[in-house]
């Protein structure tokens, strides 16, 4: 008989699963239960769709049609599902079903790609009419069609969404204030030296900030008319809440699954998951509801990326058609591209680092992207982060006119493969063409100075 | 009293190396012996000068004067280096010493960077006016001042450097044909199933290739009128000659210092040279006139580019002034931009897996460099290859509209690591943003095709 598979959710992770199952497993009756109208778009382009640079249909890679057609994968949309049962009574009998739309439905192996939900604040307000977020295509259309009566616009949250949409907002004539409860932008994954020039970059295209200061209350009589901060009213027509994504374990929690110290699913490497310290047999996640294990040391972290939930998707799908795949330790390596800038990181950030009990030293270096002496390169500057004991490279940051992501991607293998900074020097070596790279990359002098500074 | 140091050689290896040991003992007498005219310049950058992207005085870094004031390096240039001695005699007195110029000059430590020499082959013709090789500032210009009454231009060799040139000929309206004896471009470096979609590139912007053909002969009354080759007459104005380039060892030759299997000064790690098998103490060696370590298995191979020369010298310039600095193996990454295309390679090519006697299966994946739904994206084919008995990834290739540099110093990273494609594709992550990548980039599909090709 045919394998059931079920996937709950259809992000990233949930469609990579179904596929990867698919691939795996010829035979096998996979459906996918999603809330949303679309599959198989990254929501990381919202933003420029926004400004205009694609549109809603050009940023969905395929449609739940083309699922059923050309990989017999079953989608039902706008589906939720309710509840998820898998147990074994003491006489042997095993329940295995989920129920959705009133309808009870059977499987073999179960993936959890529910995804996260993003956190907003319990404070007055947020129901008003021109209170939004950014996670799906429908919340994309919401925003656009609010901006069309909207001048003022607060984007609560500094991570790279909120600057990503801030600037695509300014660049179609808004006026936009990012309001952030830390000192710097982007301070879950970057470090505040590398994050301030990007909110400096940001300031001179218009976008104004407010730092140090949570959104209190959303203001406004029938729809939004201002936000409260510190005892200060901002005005503005529309308020959207770019304030991270909390792991959505509804489901997991009911199926009586561990959850990890971050309040995300505890996985095993074959992304199975586990209950009361037991590995399930049958129930694997991906995506942001699981939690990672970190390559630069061991220990737990959430790596809430689509290039991780992809990766993530694959294994968990692979194995619930009954193949034994691995999903490594993550570096969890991240670019945000906002106007003529970019800013990239790898490993840990000082701020995981300390959070891990890392006692680190840093290094700096500043140049160009390419040869002086060819037209058009670029700023960049790249900082690397030692541990002071081991002198082990544990983390990379950049911020650059270009070419950032490879560059990222380079530091993410070679901190993978465990280089001190010394060590680094002496294997380090780049291509070298004047149009795309200096004969001496950045990153290398950067290494150079953490080495100097590790001597100390 | 102060330690002497002799470099000879003002590419990027005698300069590096003079920089290095000028930071390492600041008190040295630093002195820098070339025949060029020109210091501290790139020739990598020489057809883009010529295509009018920047000019001879923007290619060079520093001047001498520029040494001599902020480094206090004496570079005596238009001097050719006579002779050199290096002689313990029985009576333990020691000379150490070189001559040009017709003076004798004293060394503590003596730094050869003297380079390559580019093999024009022996046949009839080579010295008419208009043959041209493309090696140093003074051949850019003989070649631009040429090209004044030039319209048929024949490269001789079809490597990087010859396409380069011949595509920026091409766009400054010259009639131009690439004469190469192998049945493929970039035949060194690069596999064939890779190099021809760069062939195919150039003969679609009117580049002009006779493949297979030796140069036999340099015709002309007084001035090149043709070249000959197979039997065949090709007319035209001037010859450059791109073929390759040789250790140039005289000096150390005349030093009797040890050549390796490749022609090429044998070197330690501290790029110390041997005599008779025998370390010298104070004699080093960088640049293109050594032969290097391969980083992928255990043997010689040569590096010949930019990136090494500097990293090279940084290393003999510190251990010729007393510090003990190592130079690795190497992967020798490259990365070559022609028009709106890059191809670029690190690690072994399938020619050098042959010659170390690598068993070799491949993979191979097609795709693009930004996110499908972003504007702008290009099209990008990576190659890996794979050890078929250890399953190790031994090298890589790309052809790409864009970014293959960062992609492929990436892959040196991992490659240099010693993954195997199993374990690359549990390890690998890379960094995703729409517009600088893809969510899984196309460099992991193709280890994905390798992996699956191992398996058969």
């Amino acid at each position: 008989m045919a394998r059931k598979i079920i996937v709950i959710g259809s992000g990233a992770a949930g469609m990579s699963a179904a596929s990867s199952a698919r691939n795996a497993d010829p035979e096998a009756e996979i459906t996918v239960f999603t809330e949303d109208t679309d599959v198989a778009y990254s929501p990381c382009m919202i933003p420029w769709v926004l400004e205009g640079k694609s549109d809603w249909d050009g940023m969905i890679m395929h449609t739940p049609e083309w699922y059923a057609k050309e990989r017999n994968i079953k989608i039902l949309t706008q589906t939720k599902v309710e509840h998820a049962v898998n147990d074994r009574a003491k006489d042997g009998t095993v329940t295995k079903n989920i129920v959705a739309g009133g309808k009870t439905y059977e499987y073999d192996s179960l993936i959890l790609a529910t995804g996260g939900k993003v956190f907003i604040p319990p404070i007055e307000g947020t129901d008003l009419p021109g209170v939004f977020v950014v996670r799906t295509v429908n919340d994309g259309k919401a925003i656009e069609s609010y901006l069309k009566k909207s001048d003022k616009v607060v984007i609560a949250g500094a991570g790279v969404i909120g600057l990503e949409l801030a600037l695509s907002l300014v660049n179609i004539g808004k006026d936009v204030t990012v309001i952030e409860m830390m000192d710097q932008v982007i301070p879950r994954i970057a470090d505040k030296d590398m994050a301030d020039p990007m909110q400096a970059y940001l300031e001179s295209k218009g976008v104004k900030f407010v730092m140090k200061a949570p959104v209190q209350a959303v203001k406004g009589n029938g729809k939004v008319e201002s936000v409260e901060s510190l005892g200060k009213s901002y005005p503005c027509d529309m308020v959207i809440f770019a304030t991270g994504v909390r792991a959505n374990t509804d489901i997991a929690k009911e199926l009586g699954l561990d959850i990890g110290q971050l309040g995300a699913l505890a996985v095993a490497p074959t992304l199975q998951c586990y209950r009361k310290g037991r590995l399930c047999p049958d129930i694997f996640a991906c995506g942001d509801v699981i939690q990672c294990q970190s390559a630069v040391y061991s220990g737990p972290t959430m790596s809430q990326l689509g290039s991780s939930a992809v990766k993530e998707g694959r294994v968990a799908g692979a194995n619930a058609a009954g193949q034994k795949s691995q999903f490594g330790p993550v570096m969890s390596p991240w670019v945000s591209v906002i106007g003529d800038k970019q800013i990239a990181g790898t490993g840990m950030s000082l701020g995981l680092a300390s959070w891990y009990g890392v006692s680190t030293v840093t290094g700096k270096a500043a140049g160009l992207t390419r040869a002086r002496y060819y037209p058009g390169a670029k700023e960049m500057t790249v900082k690397v982060i030692g541990d002071k004991n081991t002198h082990r490279i544990i983390g990379a940051q950049i911020i650059a006119g270009e070419d950032a992501t490879g560059r990222i991607d380079w530091m993410t293998a070679a901190i993978a493969s465990g280089a001190t900074a010394e060590q680094f020097l002496v294997d380090a070596e780049n291509a070298y063409c004047p149009p795309t790279s200096q004969v001496r990359d950045v990153v290398i002098s950067a290494v150079e100075d953490l080495a100097k500074n590790l001597k100390q």
